[in-house]
């Protein structure tokens, strides 16, 4: 059986996952084109949000942007629905044996937290990469985390305990919704 | 009692409404962040999708993106939850006394398909701009226009006999969500 780049399947330990924190933001997109094309979810990843300053006009059906800046994101980077229940998360990395709370915005936190309120489903997803482990993490558990401490990284004994860790997979590489099954619908891990 | 721009309230006739066709966009904004603000909804317009080409790192934190294409849209321009139902629309207007099937892409069309699919609640918002009258056509009718005809518009009548009239309010300027309540809550119109 071949696999994509030639690589053939001795086993699920023989997938290199050495550079996938690179490329985990690839890896989250190729997932959902995986559960879209398989009508398992409908969830995208939303473009960047920029302003845009200048914009020309070269011809009727070519515009180019000329000057444009990143804004701060007001949400979270992915959203959609799955079974009828809307998904929202926000996918980060981390090099160091914690996460730390830099790393997320507290509009984004505070949007999860608003999520969860009106019925959805609100989480992060975190590769840490030197470890090579994904953990998925509820909203509720992140909020309660910074809720109750004033330290400013969730150590990764955290996720651990309170969080879900992602098994690779070929295809889906990162099979979030497996654990969303898992949690909400009292499907296997 | 005073209203922005310092018009005063003299009865609900008294809103002009005129200019509203340029302002589409920016009163679902204005409506959404009510929704957000009152606690009801969390629903966003997303960000214009981008390929961002050239950026200029003038500074550690001022970036400058100096080169920049639209894409064409796979999705809609707005989603977000409602009483724990995840929500999907486009808004578009037309200056004619039809809506042009040209207005909207193939894949919107199909996307809002699969959202109503997977048990979302997907739907257009149409603002007939010389007749002053927004609708929403849900999704399912959208479709079903789409498939049982070989018509490239659909006429205003169609809206009419299967759409929503929106109501002109203050605030929230443009409330489909009452729209929302009608059709899956049993609220009143």
């Amino acid at each position: 059986m071949k696999y994509p780049g030639g690589i053939k399947k001795q086993g699920s330990s023989s997938i290199n996952y050495a550079n996938r924190g690179m490329n985990f933001e690839a890896d989250i997109n190729v997932t959902n084109s995986y559960y879209i094309n398989n009508d398992i979810a409908v969830i995208y990843k939303k473009p960047t949000p920029i302003t845009i300053n200048k914009v020309d006009y070269k011809s009727r059906v070519d515009a180019v942007i000329t000057e444009a800046h990143f804004n701060t994101p007001s949400t979270t980077d992915y959203n959609g629905i799955y079974k009828g229940k809307y998904i929202d998360f926000e996918a980060k990395e981390t090099k160091q044996n914690y996460f730390p709370l830099s790393n997320i915005h507290k509009h984004q936190i505070e949007h999860l937290n608003k999520i969860v309120r009106h019925g959805g489903i609100g989480f992060i997803l975190v590769n840490f990469v030197k470890l090579n482990k994904i953990y998925l993490l509820e909203a509720e558990k992140l909020c309660s985390f910074i809720e109750s401490n004033e330290r400013k990284s969730i150590p990764i004994e955290y996720f651990e305990n309170y969080g879900y860790l992602i098994k690779p997979k070929f295809n889906p590489r990162i099979d979030y919704l497996n654990i969303i099954d898992q949690i909400y619908y009292g499907g296997k891990l």
